[in-house]
């Protein structure tokens, strides 16, 4: 094994607690100078936001090891798309397309890429209806997805998020969307891009089955599950196999020596 | 054969003017006794619009011969579901809906029925929301569909239709919708129900070879194409095969004639 992808919410911390240990295995990594990545597909806050956030509870990380849709949207889009990007994301994660040319809903200007989030509230018909418009040009511009998350609860109750308009997009169109966040295989082979190593060297790991294990799978690479954070017990009796499961992300480092004392 | 039912657009009239024979046609099936009814998927118009836009063209019909989406979907739900409906309708059609027990949206009532029809610009996120958070109650009420269209051409351009609002909230739900209109199978079992026809007495006759054609087929109707209106030659060259292609409505007399002398 060459390098470790980790999954945050849930293992790292829950809530705002950090998970006991889980401060001690980030340090155990760096000291053996192993490449780490986290990845996470939080879309409310900016990658800066995150590395204040993990500060505040214990863990010292800076923004080159966060790994979000928007990161990799943009990566995508730059090996794959010639042409500006139309944006329909919330404001908390514009700033991580600044690297891109933009173009205007409705400007009449035809784009290379439309970027969909969760815009939440914004989303009126004006607005899906020039993302709509911007795809039925010829020849049609990508559809990029910061994810395919169906909704989430709010404080007022549960909320749609951007798979529901994905989705719509995608039937009214017939673009296929390239979905950059977990379970999305794209997503973890832009992880492992940055952390330099091939799907065989790398392990995952994360307490969701299917977006974690499963997707990390789906790229080939090796997926943990650890039974922190959303962890139940049916997650081991359905079809995803974890080549193992730890009780915490304290156990990490053991499993990493005995692994690769195994294979060599 | 024992009835027949009929496309209205590209095959009565094509724009404002009605296909010649076509009022000949309607009559030879009136003096005759067989029953007909007219299939629409239009939901911009109610039947007493439609009544009056095909007088005045010189097709003299009433509301009992025409089938519409919300006529369908008023059945359906009479016949299936217990409790309110919601309506995400139209204005236009709102008054095909009277028969129905309603709820209103965003009144924390639980629905029985949630309807969505094209509502246009008046989709906004709180709207769409209000339908997501009714069909995530528990028990999880139906989803009707007045048609699934993706799209239709206004002055000022390409505007979304009701098929992607239906596609995404399944999407977010996994509610599998019910939908009214053809190609849907059920759509095509009203029409039978109405005209008091086995699936194997009827005939349907349209210029939409996946919408009247395939869809009559999908309920075991055979399906006639005309080759006016959205006809194109192509049309004849993929999966679904009309029983018969007939150049206009006129040539449908002299095809019944000849049907039923060689069944007889």
């Amino acid at each position: 094994m060459a390098g470790v992808l980790l999954d945050l919410d849930g293992v790292f911390y829950v809530g705002n607690e950090p998970v006991p240990g889980a401060v001690d295995t980030l340090e155990w990594f760096r000291q053996r100078g192993i490449p780490y990545l986290f990845l996470t597909n939080t879309t409310s806050k900016s990658r800066s936001g995150l590395v204040d956030k993990l500060r505040h509870i214990g863990i010292d990380t800076d923004e080159s090891h966060l790994l979000t849709p928007p990161v990799a949207a943009v990566r995508w889009i730059q090996d794959h798309v010639s042409g500006p990007s139309a944006l329909f994301i919330p404001e908390a994660t514009r700033a991580e397309f600044a690297a891109l040319d933009r173009v205007e809903p409705g400007s009449g200007t035809a784009a290379g890429a439309v970027v969909l989030g969760d815009l939440g509230e914004a989303w009126d018909f004006q607005t899906y209806n020039a993302a709509f418009r911007m795809l039925m040009n010829d020849p049609q511009p990508a559809l990029v997805a910061l994810g395919m998350t169906r909704y989430w609860q709010a404080l007022d109750g549960l909320r749609l998020d951007v798979g529901a308009y994905v989705s719509g997009l995608q039937y009214a169109t017939g673009v296929k969307p390239t979905i950059m966040g977990k379970p999305a295989a794209p997503f973890f082979q832009s992880a492992l891009d940055i952390i330099g190593c091939t799907a065989g060297q790398a392990v995952m790991i994360g307490d969701d089955i299917r977006g974690d294990v499963g997707g990390a799978q789906s790229a080939g690479i090796s997926g943990l599950l650890v039974r922190t954070g959303k962890f139940q017990a049916s997650d081991l009796k359905g079809d995803i196999k974890p080549a193992a499961v730890l009780d915490t992300i304290a156990d990490l480092p053991d499993w990493w020596r005995a692994t690769n004392h195994y294979l060599h």
